[in-house]
């Protein structure tokens, strides 16, 4: 028997469609259901089999959830969860992909008050430098890291319902606290995103011939959406802002050390740079 | 019959060995001749097939050379290059594979009163955060870029068989003035490197499970080797100091559009910086 009887997807781009491949694979899932504004594609997934059916309305869509995942663009999130709570079944289980959480669980808690459904905000670190519903694929969460983001007026049994669907995709789960997630993510997400648009804003068309892997590894997440990247950077600003000074001070001891000449310090500030990629590894 | 009836390369790691075992594969060099101060490691790469024969001493291992690789590191690359020329037949065309160029050149010509050998200086754009001549590979250099630096002492025959050389092992040559090439990999190499490595300083220990592969990507030259990367900083400094001013306009630019909340600006450099990673692709 799977976990939820109904799924509905709200937003099926490249995590939406991935989620329903890796659903239906796992047998996490009896029906899938696909919610969006645009019909043609949508009917084009169900003749895929990734979706059983869809909904262009959302109360239609979610009336007979079990649970709903909302995929939108991280500033639709909470309002979307909010439409959904006014639909959905009271004993439905609501989650979202966004890419920041703080912000979004304080809105939907504040807009809870005798609505249905249980919420429990998650972040996938896992993705894709090209979106779209296209790209998706079934082992997408396999071995990669979801946050699941409870608060002090999570219900228990719907946080340990989230991570166990988390885990039946293959994902290894992590729970943290809102405001801990986004100050962790802006260090290893947001801030390396900053980084490698100035570097490639900073490559002139004259020297491009030039470029190798070293260039193309360290600016290539400064391929990904633009518009999607200014709403997550303007969601955490606070944190993204922290990160960026916590990076401008390392990168300063660097360029003295090189303006000094000191071959020693330098080596030493290398070296330790070197220790913590090490010890990530791949 | 080969370009080369000899082949000698002095400093047998990853560049070298790689150029070694490409030069063997086309039928590039008559006799490979390693020159290095372990025998034991070098013996090892004769019974693995690598090289012909090893020198220990440089005298020794150039006598009798046609084409004399320089794969030193790139702080002795200069006297390495005075030195093959007191042994090395008149007619020997001599190279290096050094990251640096200008300060190399200049000191190579500025010693190169009345000696043997026609010196020009070369950047395989090629390798591996890896080090060591186990981790070579015959197609190192099939589709990379080697950047050839001539200056106005250069010898053009020379120059164009160095160029030839390099094609022969499957590279895409570039021709640069010594200057012209140390200015633009500090921006496409060395900026790069710096970013990386305090990206990676600026990680600290709790948040490192929240690493996703945009952080692996961008941080991934940073674990390159700290004494290497020391040379050439400071074999390039005022190049690289420079590349740092740039880049840390382009970022204090977006820092300032996030926290005047700006999305209009954030949105534009964001989608600057995607066009031209996306005009260099992979």
């Amino acid at each position: 028997m799977p976990q939820f009887e109904q799924l509905s997807i709200v937003g099926v781009g490249l995590l939406g469609g991935s989620i329903a491949l890796a659903a239906r694979e796992r047998r996490v899932a009896g029906t899938i259901v696909g919610i969006g504004r645009s019909p043609a594609k949508l009917a084009n997934l169900v003749s895929q089999g990734m979706l059983d059916r869809v909904a262009t309305s959302l109360a239609d869509g979610v009336a007979t959830a079990d649970l709903v995942i909302v995929a939108t663009p991280v500033d639709l999130v909470a309002e979307t969860v909010a439409d959904v709570r006014k639909s959905a079944p009271a004993s439905c289980l609501i989650t979202d992909v966004g890419s920041t959480k703080h912000d979004i669980v304080a809105q939907v808690v504040a807009s809870s008050m005798g609505s249905h459904g249980q919420f429990v905000g998650s972040h996938p670190l896992a993705g894709d430098h090209r979106s779209g519903a296209e790209f998706s694929r079934a082992n997408l969460f396999v071995g990669r890291t979801v946050v699941v983001t409870p608060d002090a007026s999570s219900d228990a049994e719907a946080v340990s319902q989230i991570c166990e669907f988390w885990k039946a995709l293959g994902a290894r789960v992590v729970e943290m606290s809102p405001a801990e997630h986004d100050q962790a993510v802006a260090l290893t997400s947001h801030l390396p995103h900053a980084v490698a648009s100035a570097l490639a804003s900073a490559t002139p068309a004259e020297v491009r011939q030039l470029v190798a892997t070293g260039w193309s590894d360290t600016t290539r997440v400064a391929a990904g959406d633009a518009a999607l990247w200014r709403q997550i950077f303007l969601a955490n600003r606070p944190q993204v802002l922290a990160a960026l000074d916590q990076f401008n001070q390392h990168l300063a001891l660097l360029r003295a050390a090189i303006e000094a000449g000191d071959g020693a310090k330098l080596e030493q500030l290398l070296a330790e740079g070197k220790r913590i990629r090490d010890a990530v590894g791949n």
